[in-house]
């Protein structure tokens, strides 16, 4: 059980869910569902009975370091401040040399902070799990969860049948991944039984994962190499301002899960969802008569149907004739938009970003 | 010219443009239209060449007083304080009474603080026009707007078209006055081209104003003459407040235009309207290649049609996808409602009054 380590991913910007999710307050940083905690201090409670709570480490951007003490009121030595967003791969090159330093048996499991699941009580059990056998295999495990619709704003790995763990239940051998698919691929998959989302959630052990960076990113897994003891010394800061400065943007994923031989998905159903889009959002919130989810705010609502409103608290609105809007009123933006269109929301941001000068990010 | 007084009428409350239109701050005081003018700063320069400008007087809530004040930098003796809410026939009585006390030979114009006039120039002209015929005839002029649509929310003034007044182009004498007529009772009034919308300008000697106080309002009449010593004094105050709590609520055109004989009508048409709703708002302002009136605000607008949008300054909205809705975010208060059904604003204000306890009025 001391061997156990948590590396929670909160490095994200939450784009889509402006202006809700702003620079200074990404998304992982809020209430975004109304259940009266943050993202990330859902994911950080649902994780800590899984390890000694100091074996807990969050990385994020540098900026949004004090935030994350503030929110999780955990031990600032264990926050990781990345210099620039780098996506997943360096993010846990960094967590994972960090944890070498000070264990170098650790098994690790690594999540994003801005997820959600549901069903946490099934999650511990296919978590303890999935460390069991991670403890003793060189093998690379990713949460595999079992899709209820063709998505196409998910990554889907496929399982090989063929190939069950013995001992544990539903673990099985991948055998591909694929990227977003398009609507027509995704129905497929569905169809086939044999395929699961990708939840971006794994576990394995240090030395397993060392060797598929030294392996599959061998550049990469050189540079932070080379800094192995400046981990937890006073050097580490600068250290990591450098080596990031020098790493590729790429995700773990890419990087290693799609061209490792040792990947194994343990397929479930934990009522996950990544949280992604607005709409995804909408089906984990409680809604009134009409279908109209009030996330927030104190609403007036007349003639509305199926809307998500999003009001800031202390302002009331009073809103009529709406369906299928999203309605979102943060302190200085104010955004109206179909939830049909919502993927153009990055691109509206894009605009205001180049007519304001980036005031309102 | 130095008989010549204005008496501007600031009492209203605009319920039907919250929550832009606030208890403490209602339409008159607010820069409606987007001009850098509010609406009682428009109206006192419309009328300041008219009269010497210490002739002007306004009347309103005595809670109002200072913003007149502020916004007029007019002489705040010349700024009349209504304890109560008593509609105009009241208001009128009280204006007239205090510009006896300085001068009983004065004419009067009597303006709604409130109502938008576009061709000022030939507004000017008419004005002109009845206060050269009220100076020497005992004679009630209402301005007559000539329609251009059957509108439902206003009051119509049947001119007789045999009885033109020498000298005077355009100044009949008035045959009836029709409250609000619903709609084809409106289309026969327009079909018949005898008819004007009742502006709520007035214009008369003061003792005309008088008899017809005295003839038709008695109970009124009485009341304020008993202390017509009083104007102007320190007791004005008090005298006030005494009679206020007195007086019934009722409109001068109830009161006394419907029951006179000596009414005239001058039509004309000088691009008129009393800014009653959103939607007459929406005709007299500028709008972008959508329809899209934006009075105020920074929008970044998407596919959007015929809306009126009015956004806190300093706030950005990102609007998608939205015909024919008014969308109003003020500070506190965020209103979506499409434009066929603004006339349910004022039940709205009505249910967040009873959920709220006034917070948002």
């Amino acid at each position: 059980m001391d061997n156990r380590y948590i590396i929670i991913m909160a490095g994200g910007i939450g784009s889509r869910f402006w202006p809700l999710s702003r620079d200074e307050k990404p998304k992982q940083f809020l209430d975004i569902i109304g259940t009266g905690e943050t993202l990330i201090q859902q994911t950080y409670r649902r994780f800590k009975d899984a390890c000694p709570e100091g074996n807990i480490f969050v990385v994020t951007n540098a900026d949004h370091k004090e935030i994350v003490i503030e929110q999780l009121g955990i031990d600032p030595s264990r926050v990781l401040g990345e210099p620039f967003r780098r996506n997943t791969a360096p993010c846990l090159a960094y967590g994972t040399f960090r944890i070498l330093k000070e264990n170098p048996d650790a098994i690790i499991a690594v999540t994003p902070a801005d997820h959600l699941i549901v069903k946490e009580e099934k999650f511990n059990e296919v978590l303890q799990s999935c460390f069991d056998f991670a403890e003793g295999n060189d093998a690379l495990i990713t949460l595999g969860i079992k899709p209820d619709r063709p998505e196409t704003g998910y990554g889907y790995i496929q399982a090989d049948q063929k190939k069950p763990v013995k001992g544990h239940r539903n673990l099985l051998k991948v055998k591909t991944f694929t990227e977003k698919p398009d609507i027509d691929l995704a129905k497929v998959f569905i169809e086939s039984g044999d395929f699961y989302w990708n939840s971006g959630i794994f576990i394995w052990n240090i030395k397993a994962i060392l060797s598929a960076f030294e392996k599959h990113m061998p550049d990469m897994y050189t540079v932070f190499n080379e800094g192995r003891d400046l981990f937890g010394t006073k050097q580490e800061h600068s250290f990591i301002g450098k080596t990031y400065a020098e790493c590729r943007s790429i995700s773990i994923d890419y990087g290693i899960m799609e061209k490792a031989e040792n990947v194994y998905v343990m397929c479930t159903d934990i009522g996950w969802s990544d949280l992604g889009t607005w709409s995804s959002l909408y089906e984990h919130s409680s809604v009134d008569k009409k279908g109209n989810s009030l996330i927030r705010g104190e609403i007036f609502s007349y003639e509305n149907e199926r809307n998500i409103f999003n009001i800031s608290p202390g302002k009331i609105a009073v809103i009529q004739g709406l369906k299928d809007y999203i309605v979102v009123d943060s302190d200085d933006v104010l955004l109206i938009v179909k939830k049909e269109e919502e993927q153009n929301i990055k691109q509206y941001l894009e605009d205001v970003k180049n007519a304001t000068k980036e005031k309102f990010l």
